[in-house]
């Protein structure tokens, strides 16, 4: 392990995070807010905090960093950011609970979106931007992360959707990485901008547009209103959010290639069909049983039924509706939506389209292959077959989802939640999502869960948003053996 | 496809079921019921149609069997034994609609033990004793079906569980089948005895003591009472059905090592121990929330636990109490247990404890996997390696056990049922358990369930009791060609 490399790459990280805390000061002048002094004391002490780290611990010129030293500097990174991410909440005293803020922070860089905020409308507007920003942050930091370096750490069996990068079998961490994340970082900022300007154009002010597009790209979900996007009351809005959900559930390479002059690839990525297909579907069926059950016009049926569906399957979290209103056994439709996740490769969260794809198209050519036991009858995704290794590392990720799901929900049930709020809070945190059902459903929020339950669930937001190996890998003794 | 030795081999199978119908009459005569004509026409009638399937399909001697005759006739046969089956029933009038006879003699016939029938203690006791024999009679078939055809027609990655027959790499079903299964059956009838004594010695008159021990054996779950084990209302008869269940769900070849003076090699077994601990822990977490929070005495508590869980998890059904009203969250807790099943061999139904513990292996060896990436680290179950093929056709039957499980449970609430409801209905029918949730719980039935449910649920046990691919394979047009 190359602790002093490690603790300079996160002091470099809090140095970033410290400078880009400041960026809120504009909007507290422009409103007259009174937050400025508390986001001036924790930009800067954050950066300051960041530049000992950084100057203190030499590394060497091209000093290798290792797999082991990868897990370790992705998991203390959420951390340190979580962490210091909570002081202008604190010292503003807008969130005086340290659980409260560390669980907020955390659910911000996570991309989660779930919130213990009663009155997000009376938190200062420096604060609320910060707010938004550990979304956008988290979201550059996923991209990276799922790209670039966890197929390097063959995290998941979802190495192989990584041309880019060299495959698991090295030990370092490939250098093509920065150049990747440069690429892949132009397009988030690209299309974070072209929302803003639509947001804008549907009447949100700069404020509103930018917080929201934060919030939107990189699939997190909070708000600047209590009422999240139903505030605005706009179907223009409502309709430019969904379909930027949307991409933010979308594999960012597809937008590379689409931005490069080739649209057509969307369609030639075997996983975002069947994302685009299954969006398709759910949305249909539920416009017309809503269209048959409600007395409203089928364009709020499917504007409502649409927005609802991709905000959870992009693991986004906006809110236009309390679907769990619909009919009491949306719960349970919306319990199995938020166990989904969208593509591998977006800034979503949860088990992505793909794994359950390639677990789905496996189920299926077992008939095959019972019939024809001699064939060889590889599962093929984009043409490529995959190998029965990649398919129980797959199988290990899913059932260990799974798993942590219905274990996290008994847990957290235990702490003094009513079982099936905690399946939904447990759910959507783990997919990074936000809202969950019932107690911790789209009408609500997380403020009422015990302080031990909101701990819970920060670390449970941690393991989705880092794949859960990564952070599993580091309870384990032989992990920390030379 | 050798059509004819499939039909010579259903024909066979009817005059076994007509002569099997025949077993009642001598308890009607006893208690003096009306039902002997019914069941003296059903059983005649039954053998008859299998005599003449029998004579006038010629097998040239030691025509050999192929696989694809072998899943025919496995689905056929339960198909036929459920319409045949259902005679006495219409014949006699106790169940006057088809759906519903079908529906019982399915549920019977795989071992499921879902009811239709409200005033279960209307029926005559020469129809109750065929209602529990066909029980008694699926449960045979799936003993010589689990332990003895399906490995050798290679379902679900459970080849590897079968010492006694030879490979899925053969293409001829085995003569060594016979002998296994023979054994088999003794082992089954003598339990099936050992359980009728010890229930008559607590008190059960011999039909009901021989009814229960069918159902208990079998995994079943029809009772000759409406209030099923709770009628007895004797700890002692509770006690014997929850030990027997658990030997119901236990794999056979274990029980017959044990009488073979090998008592230790269920604890030898990896399968069975992961059985017994899981059972011991939700058993124990349960009786102590009953104790904490009813005033009732720990012995209660602990057999209404141990009976519930136990009879869940083998797949029983038998009811002593409603658990579903112990607290609300038991209904997550029991739809989450009607998913899992216990040891593959046994005659219980649902995914089985093995799948599961393997994956979990698997989930778990993953993250040594990551540390050591040029290691070779296969899980081991019962220090045999399981090559990543068998955990890819493991990962197969379980992805789409589950995949049934959610949209079954969609399809079903279209229907009329209530989301929850259908859920339960659909787990408890996959997994041929019996009492579902709600309006299908162990208070209640499934009478109510909208015809088009009945027929759609009869399948689905037909689905769960043939390990799904043994029937969807006969979906597949490639099946079908030469």
């Amino acid at each position: 392990m190359h602790f002093r490399v490690i603790l300079k790459i996160i002091g470099f990280l809090l140095i970033l995070i410290g400078l880009f805390m400041l960026l809120g000061i504009p909007f507290s002048i422009y409103y007259g807010s009174d937050d400025i002094p508390a986001l001036l004391i924790s930009g800067l002490g954050t950066a300051l905090v960041g530049a000992i780290l950084w100057i203190t611990n030499k590394m060497e010129f091209r000093e290798e960093i290792t797999k082991r030293d990868g897990y370790l500097i992705v998991t203390l990174g959420w951390l340190a950011a979580s962490f210091f991410g909570t002081l202008p909440f604190i010292i503003y005293g807008a969130i005086p609970n340290f659980t409260d803020a560390f669980f907020e922070t955390m659910s911000g860089f996570t991309t989660t979106g779930a919130t213990i905020l009663n009155n997000i409308e009376a938190v200062p507007y420096g604060l609320l931007f910060w707010r938004s920003m550990t979304h956008w942050l988290g979201g550059m930091g996923i991209i990276v992360l799922s790209l670039a370096i966890l197929p390097i750490l063959g995290i998941g069996g979802m190495s192989l959707y990584q041309a880019e990068v060299a495959g698991p079998s090295k030990d370092k961490l490939h250098p093509r990485v920065q150049e990747t994340a440069k690429r892949l970082w132009a397009i988030y900022v690209l299309l974070t901008l072209a929302e803003t300007i639509l947001l804008m154009f549907g009447g949100m002010s700069l404020f509103d547009a930018l917080c929201h597009s934060f919030g939107t790209l990189a699939s997190g979900g909070f708000s600047t209103k209590n009422a999240s996007i139903a505030y605005f009351n706009s179907p223009f809005i409502e309709y430019v959010i969904i379909v930027f959900m949307f991409f933010a559930g979308t594999n960012f390479t597809l937008h590379y290639f689409a931005l490069k002059g080739k649209p057509f690839n969307y369609f030639k990525d075997s996983e975002f069909r069947f994302y685009f297909i299954f969006i398709l579907f759910v949305v249909l069926s539920i416009t017309l049983y809503l269209d048959i059950h409600n007395s409203q016009p089928l364009e709020n049926s499917f504007r409502h039924a649409a927005f609802s569906v991709v905000s959870i399957l992009s693991s986004t979290g906006f809110v236009t509706v309390d679907y769990e209103r619909w009919a009491p056994f949306f719960s349970e439709i919306f319990l199995v939506l938020l166990l989904f996740g969208a593509c591998a490769g977006s800034t979503s969260g949860g088990v992505k389209m793909v794994r359950y794809q390639i677990l789905l198209k496996n189920s299926l050519l077992e008939l095959k292959r019972l019939l024809h036991p001699k064939a060889v009858l590889p599962v093929r995704q984009n043409n490529e077959p995959i190998s029965n290794h990649i398919i129980s590392k797959i199988a290990a990720f899913v059932l260990l989802y799974i798993f942590i799901f219905l274990f996290g929900s008994i847990a957290l049930s235990i702490t003094g939640l009513e079982l099936s709020s905690a399946m939904g809070a447990v759910a959507a945190c783990l997919g990074n999502i936000g809202p969950g059902l019932g107690s911790t459903g789209p009408a609500t929020n997380y403020a009422n869960v015990p302080e031990l339950g909101k701990w819970f669930l920060s670390i449970i937001m941690l393991l989705g948003r880092l794949e859960i190996f990564t952070v599993l890998i580091l309870l384990s003794p032989s992990f920390w053996k030379k």
